[in-house]
């Protein structure tokens, strides 16, 4: 891709077709200044500048390649400045390799709807946060939740922010479009995210001059579940000079919707430019979801799932090993079954912890409130999820998708 | 040490006389099944089977050489048959280097007397816990914590539980006798830990034919802080067939007057036998006392202050750099004065954590309430507690003892 120096995209492999499955998935490389990403690929969430419960010696030992740090956790608390001041987000929290930021909208959607996850998954409540003050044309105010001010996040601010911040990908502000509007709603706001996409474009030519180093911008596919409102948002998303595009807003209210939205925004995406860009689904990280992303084109996936399990307690595990339970694809230690379990969490882990400890002493820790409940469980969920990226990569390369996806899902 | 296979105490080194000091302190290395202890060493406390915020392969990397575990916690939750059914502690918890256990005894005490760490330091309030059922010549009876049953530790129990969790060095259980308590009845509760310690000898002859691996047992000399009481209480545990002694109960009101205590117990001890047996200074681990408590002849200490300061924002710091204030051998990192302070916690420290990340990060995970700060302060105060003892041996070995440390609280 030209016009962002330091940073690549190129599709090593695309997926032979087999039957029932759209031949969209691929392998591929993504280049930034701070290394390579092997696509697909997950990108794990350090929201407010830490990988809740693993350093970064630990989530580079169990196969991070990536991971992601909020920006609007970090402009209320330390501050771009203080980022900036301390030499970037890599610099500070000791993280050398790729890293992307989200441009605040997300957050800010979740103050007025709800928690932006129960929003995707169309559960939310009708509660809306007094911490959002307004969205408008200019941009969105809201009050700190550090300190009760009032701040006011513009498209412009975000990138300027995210520069400070310096990650290797950024992305432009949107509103993240809620579940239960209407279509006029989401036109209105998708058009405000587009408008909003072209002041962040502009802003990011010019920031660029003084940046401590190159960034590649990434555009926000939204328009909803309304099929011509996507059409047009990926028209319009496609036609914009972006390093990489991602699909966010709302995905529809069953995993079947959500397959469907993702499906039609990814056709004119791939088609829009000669050369391939690489596409991000926003907070999505199943693992029936990410096979079906990929099936559908998607190459990298975040969800803060891996690091929130670990917090309840929770440990990924193949749904296909039989072992979960009402169709989870993970065991609560908690539960009085894994008091002898003298077993891994995960007899097919071979993470720091599985490898090292039984269910029946993360159950104990866990029970006993003890923190490196947290910590053990989290090393594993990492490991999980990358495990589950590199056998999506070796599926696509040995050209047994449909089988291996059985496999994790069905067993 | 006859008696204990695949255990060994050999004083490798003893002090140079230097003016104003004794010439007690001595090197050594303790052999255990699970490996060598170069002494003067520090036991680190992972009191229900874990080191808070630091993992078994981190505390190793750390340069930590023996961890202890907490027979009352342990006992209670997940439970002694529990632990041994996992293996020992050892399998449990996936640390196979040398362990320690205490006996119950000051949990038991601090039960009845408030917390065992504020009556060491004298500053214990009058609140007894309900919790505490009785004492008495049998044993101790309490309510557990976890399920509100009664139970009843005796001297033979704590053995028994103590062969269950597998520790290679266990305890006698004692009676730790308050600090506010008047001569006739630190008297008493002196008789009655020896009455018991015998009790404890017997069980560990007993035991040890079914047991799962050697272990090496360890007297507590009590006495309070009278004169005659700690000569007898030495006398007495001098003359058992201990592998090796730990000192224990009331060390007195002052840093002075824990000295003083210290002393009156080491020099008979270390006359009794004609050969060396390891010394064990219960619950004690500030800078200052591990020096003063080395030049007395102590082999090894414990305290839980190296994962509990962590898990309260504050890092080691060695008083002799003249960045601590009041007198403290800590740091708070919330304190607002490292919000911009882009160095390590420790310029002098070459811990993981000190070798990548700030002040100021560990300022901003501590005030966001990120549990990696826990883990970062952690894995700093375990590696400062070992460089101090590394200190310590390299002062004996190249004798300079006093300069050493008064470089290390002095500057």
């Amino acid at each position: 891709m030209t016009g962002y120096p330091g940073f690549a995209f190129e599709v090593t492999q695309t997926m032979t077709a087999e039957p029932g499955w759209p031949d969209a998935a691929r392998r591929g490389v993504i280049t930034t200044p701070h290394g390579l990403i092997e696509t697909p690929a997950f990108i794990f969430c350090a929201t407010r500048g830490a990988l809740r419960g693993v350093v970064p010696s630990q989530a580079r030992a169990e196969g991070t390649q990536i991971i992601l740090g909020n920006t609007y956790h970090l402009m209320l608390q330390p501050g771009a400045e203080r980022v900036a001041a301390l030499g970037g987000l890599h610099a500070m929290m000791g993280w050398d390799g790729p890293m992307l930021t989200d441009s605040g909208g997300f957050q800010i959607f979740s103050l007025g709807q709800g928690t932006g996850a129960k929003e995707i998954k169309s559960s939310r409540t009708n509660a809306r946060d007094p911490s959002l003050l307004s969205i408008d044309e200019n941009g969105a105010s809201f009050r700190s939740y550090v300190d009760g001010s009032k701040v006011t996040l513009r498209p412009e601010d975000s990138i300027r922010i995210q520069r400070q911040i310096g990650a290797d990908i950024i992305l432009v502000l949107d509103e993240c479009t809620p579940y239960h509007v209407d279509r006029d709603y989401t036109a209105r706001s998708m058009e405000l995210t587009h408008r909003w996409a072209q002041r962040s474009i502009e802003e990011f030519g010019r920031a660029a001059e003084g940046s401590a180093g190159p960034q590649a911008l990434y555009g926000i596919v939204q328009g909803g579940v309304y099929d011509d409102l996507r059409r047009e948002s990926t028209d319009f998303t496609a036609a914009q000079p972006y390093f990489g595009y991602a699909v966010g807003g709302c995905l529809g209210g069953t995993a079947e919707e959500m397959d469907e939205v993702v499906a039609l925004a990814m056709a004119p995406l791939n088609a829009a430019t000669p050369e391939p860009r690489p596409i991000h689904l926003l907070g999505v990280g199943s693992v029936r979801d990410v096979w079906n992303g990929v099936a559908k084109g998607i190459d990298t996936f975040d969800c803060v799932n891996p690091t929130r399990l670990a917090r309840h307690g929770s440990a990924y595990l193949r749904p296909g090993l039989g072992e979960t339970e009402n169709g989870r694809e993970y065991i609560n230690l908690k539960n009085a079954r894994f008091r002898e379990d003298d077993g891994p969490i995960d007899p097919e882990c071979d993470c720091a912890t599985c490898t090292s400890v039984s269910r029946a002493y993360v159950h104990h820790l866990v029970k006993a409130g003890e923190v490196n409940a947290i910590h053990l469980l989290a090393v594993h969920n990492v490991r999980f999820m990358n495990r589950l990226l590199e056998d999506v990569r070796a599926a696509l390369t040995d050209g047994n998708f449909a089988a291996a996806r059985d496999h994790w899902i069905h067993g």
